[in-house]
């Protein structure tokens, strides 16, 4: 069967399909796209279309096999196997971001946690020590990490993810509030913590 | 002129191309819908589409003017005026959100912040201080906040998310790696921060 490539937006929103059924209570079998699209808050009609590239079809009448479906988007997601993540910058947000309960649950491993700051350096976060910089090279290819996270203030952040990159890490999620010029051959994505709040404002400014 | 509704998907983005217009050199007083689709990851003719829902509409061969843009934009998501935010939940995550640099610059003002841990009330985090939950209702009030952010953990979510409804808060932004129950007549929107890694496994397990 020849699969059509997935589309970036339907990409985007498989975490949160994904995040809905794992929502569901434990007991329910089947889930209708309907449901879902309500819990998504988008339309059963896109629902349908986004997982139909998956090759999942649900049943008319019947639904989706809510535990087929949760394996199929891992699967889709690469989120079957462990992926180790390196977090450069170890101010609040670095710390939050090692302790989060909700990566480790999607089977990311975070690996080291660096900073340049010499006073930070050594200190125990949630069971992993702060590292210099300097060790940041050795320490993704002896661990393995794919992933990096910056979390630095803005004015670090190209060149933190240029150390990332050339350390070997191949995808990039940027907190810094800034633009970062993606490194050749690296994938970045940038977390803005003040768009959500900025959807929000669309409608408050509205009602 | 009637308006058209504007989408919801088109109101998500609206704050991806503000962002992308800000990135520009400080002298730039043109953008083309390409130039932009390239910065935001999008195609150019859905940028011409959601930026008509505006009543925006660029000129062929010469663009849209940067700063109208960004002025007609920034109208649109309600970010011409200051909204006040309470934070409650005042670890790492809640230390990391009310010093960021990101929400000063749209507006936003963190006007308090709140813990249920005796241990933690009374700190000063970033010129303030950390107020227990007594105080929510008539902090809220007095200081005119609109929009409350949950920054707990899973657990005391929900609970935190009626309590700010009941304060008068009317859109809520959670942080808390759960499904909230929207209170009637609140907003509620949800920042998963493993939402984006999961879409960057994506690209990295089929390389």
């Amino acid at each position: 069967m020849v699969r059509r490539p997935v589309p970036r937006v339907t990409v985007q929103r498989l975490p949160v399909y994904l995040r809905c059924l794992e929502s569901l209570p434990a007991g329910q079998q089947r889930v209708s796209s309907d449901e879902l699209a309500e819990l998504a808050g988008v339309l059963g009609a896109k629902i349908r279309k986004d997982l139909s590239y998956l090759g999942t079809h649900g049943t008319r009448g019947v639904g989706y096999d809510v535990e087929h479906l949760k394996h199929e988007i891992r699967i889709e997601l690469g989120l079957t196997r462990d992926w180790a993540v390196v977090i450069v910058g170890i101010g609040n947000l670095g710390r939050a971001l090692a302790n989060y309960g909700g990566f480790g649950e999607r089977r990311f491993r975070v690996v080291g946690i660096f900073d340049s700051d010499p006073l930070k350096v050594g200190r125990r976060v949630d069971g992993l020590t702060v590292e210099p910089m300097e060790l940041l090279a050795r320490a993704v290819t002896e661990r393995n990490a794919s992933i990096g996270i910056v979390a630095t203030p803005a004015h670090a952040a190209q060149e933190v993810a240029d150390a990332l990159a050339a350390a070997g890490v191949r995808s990039i999620l940027n907190f810094a509030p800034v633009v970062i010029k993606p490194p050749e051959g690296v994938e970045v994505r940038r977390v803005d913590l003040s768009t959500e709040l900025q959807v929000l404002t669309f409608y408050l400014a509205r009602s």
